[in-house]
């Protein structure tokens, strides 16, 4: 059976030493480490790391490794870091509008045991998918969105949100823009998918923009929202070619198998704490 | 041996009994058939056809298909139509600049036989690849370019085109923009190959952008060259997954192998005859 | 809104003057085509057609079709033909085991009305997936497989299956050989899913192999069934690259998105009578 | 200015604090690591690390970095190693038949200086190729081969190779089986292409093979050459979707794009010391 692990994610300059101090710290504490990755961007001397040890036998206690991280360490390089443990689901909420192919890709996926995850509450401005959210044995909110009542009906989402202590929001074909206010309640904690490879189509109908200038390759982005539409730092992308006998209709039936797929990996990525953002790009560790 | 083919490309507004008329043309008149595809665009109602057929038994004579075929049914439905043999080789002159990675790919598959195809004279506004020419023993001229000679250049390069009977220019990663008046000399008979998957990052250095942006993907897109800049009518485009430990120059490295394929494959569909543009868009056959 | 068709789908040996015969067939009796392509394959010299009409305004009537179609055209070209109309939906089983990605995807987009189909019943030799065909409200039929009950459950299975007139039957990852006699009554109406791309992996455990071999690439691919195991015509393939830091587990777990997507692609292709089978080889028209 | 590195390739059994020691090795040494990359496969219990530094300023002189390192790290951990310099060009021997698609593709790389690298010499059995190996000014030289010949040219070639210090070979469409005599000179240095994605159509022809199955995906793999007949361990595969429409001759000219690509990252990774052989099975870093 997988021991369970606790996982560190840092970024920091780079300079001479860092991965000896860190596997130092672990070594000489006991902890037996079964991940590390990391990365240097040369273009912003950036340092990016991921490890992962065991917590059976780690010689420092789970509550107090945080404490003795900054420390020890973290100052010393200064070091941005979050630490994760794989025995904590993440609590996510899945916003709806009408559209079920990654709604449903989600819940046979969580259904399935395929993710570490509970999914406490689904989102929708419309009824439509509320049956399917009954199937799967989930509790549905409508909350209706019109120019008028939308920051008003943010609030009560963010107060529902709190109440069901969701920790990460993703937007499956969700069909409003939320606001700037709301993204700043989850900075990095909202995963979108647009149905275009960014940047190119931002915005709204972007297949029926793909098809009107002819290209040959459609695809679909997943992303962090942030206030820039559609400009927040890309997790995923995927793509399909297409050709001449492929009209809007056959672009839209081909994008939502890609789409799918895109945001599931985009999820599980975030599920597995592998993802780091700096500079609106992100690091996506294997 | 492949038998030779006279080749039709055609396109109309859609209407009952097209290919009826068009197979029976040909049935009617011993006509061999070796190929047909047809496509009808829904969004424009517009018929598009290539069909090809023997040469040898063929009724009406060489110089008179286009008439017969002009006067029996192109104007009954208001065709637009070219008329191709097998047996004439296109000529083609390639302009580069520095880069050789799809000069090379080119000049390997003429070498090798690959095409049906004239490669009268490579002309460059550098003299860095002229070994490259000699050592493929084409005619390489040089042109110069500066904002103030640039018109009186192209007027030189259109006459060079002339002399060599030119009917197909590729821009190998020709670092230069061509004028709309050089570009009305050849309409839909220049390809030009672009580094990234249009229509995102229009324009120069795309990979630096596309880093910057953060996408997961990179491509390249070949199409015909209009006067608005990397807006023509898209023919190929290939892509590939890129990681955050790929630097920009780990894109233009990856970038080349994808840009000389894309490059090449749209060159090939060209000389084949199977490509039709409508609209600001291809139908390419396959 | 869709007007209801008529669909053929022919082949025969190529010959001068088909297409041309059978375009004038329905020139002649009104009928407005809405679909047509052709392949002619020259290894064999076979001819093979797909061609779909407007039965609204036809002037024969929809069950002469295909007796006037034989009498008239058929013989002449010593065609195999079948006649399809869009308005007749297909009704299709599926059997599984225990895994469920594949049976996920092809209920959801039943259920979202993305194909034009009935599934009257599932049929598994295990109860895992019994509560997921209750959440979809199809009919669950439990057919427990051991060595010696085989031939007799297939014998009831197949009775189930004529009374709920099924001719169609999906093998969403069933993990049972069916026998050549159960086959027989499904002449290329059996698809099966397997997951390595063949004909590389036949048998069981393809994934375990595939790491064992130290592939880079990873693919599933879907068939029609025949006697011979996993070497039935292939109707359609997928590959996803794969790294050394991928175990079998990890393979498993990228196979099944690759898995449920090919499935998926295959079946909307027979629903859609766009495959021929000669030769043990497929054509697909687009 | 890239500045020269020491590369360290090393395979060890799994344990806890080798990359604490081997980074601890650096920083005590005053050594600047530029990358490091590491991986465990948890079926075999092996543990694979890439890393290099900057030579300058580091305070064991080159000579004597393998006999440290042996002396310090390696023995104590049972390290099989490999120490690399990034200013030391690999001399690489081509050996090619008749066709000349891979062939350029490595030549122009070379020529372009795309690699680190020297290529003294080209062996053929034909003569077919000779002029494109002048057309780059490199060595040509012409071993006819017959099963009478076969071990007697071999050992000609092998000294050929020794004269030339040749320390890897590619097989680029060399269509001659090299015996295990020949292949236990260079264990794990001659890179071959194979024009399908392994493990199936080993052997002749399988590009015919292909067609005959009926398959829609068609591929290419690079690996190193072992005793047995396309079973060595694989760098690099490549695919391509096709269709009932091409034709054998369609898949080979196809491949040929793919094998060239894949052929030439294989042998890219091998140049830059990523590549590491265990169990039949490469790490390939990035």
């Amino acid at each position: 059976m997988q021991k369970e692990t606790a996982i560190l994610l840092i970024h920091c300059p780079d300079q001479t030493g860092i991965i000896r101090a860190v596997t130092d710290f672990l070594y000489t504490n006991n902890g037996n480490i079964v991940y590390l990755d990391q990365h240097t961007e040369t273009s912003t001397g950036q340092f990016f790391m991921r490890i992962a040890w065991q917590i059976e036998g780690f010689q420092i206690q789970r509550e107090k490794i945080g404490e003795y991280f900054d420390t020890l360490l973290a100052r010393k390089f200064q070091m941005t870091w979050k630490l994760h443990f794989s025995d904590q689901k993440k609590r996510m909420a899945i916003f709806v509008t009408k559209l079920s192919h990654c709604f449903y890709d989600i819940l046979y996926r969580y259904r399935s045991g395929e993710w570490q995850l509970e999914i406490p509450c689904i989102i929708s401005n419309h009824q439509t998918l509320q049956s399917v959210a009954e199937q799967f044995d989930i509790p549905f909110y409508h909350f209706p969105i019109t120019k008028e009542n939308k920051l008003e009906q943010e609030k009560q989402q963010l107060a529902l949100l709190k109440e069901h202590q969701v920790d990460l929001i993703v937007l499956a074909r969700y069909m409003q823009i939320v606001t700037g206010d709301f993204i700043s309640h989850y900075p990095f904690k909202i995963i979108n998918i647009h149905h275009s490879f960014l940047p190119a189509f931002v915005g709204s109908k972007p297949y029926h923009a793909a098809y009107d200038r002819g290209v040959k390759i459609i695809g679909a982005t997943s992303h962090y929202v942030t206030e820039d539409l559609d400009a927040g730092p890309i997790i995923e992308q995927g793509v399909s070619h297409v050709s001449h006998k492929e009209d809007v209709k056959a672009f839209i039936r081909k994008g939502k198998d890609i789409e799918k797929i895109v945001l599931s990996k985009a999820i599980a990525k975030d599920l597995e704490h592998k993802i780091l953002v700096y500079n609106n790009r992100t690091v996506v560790f294997d």
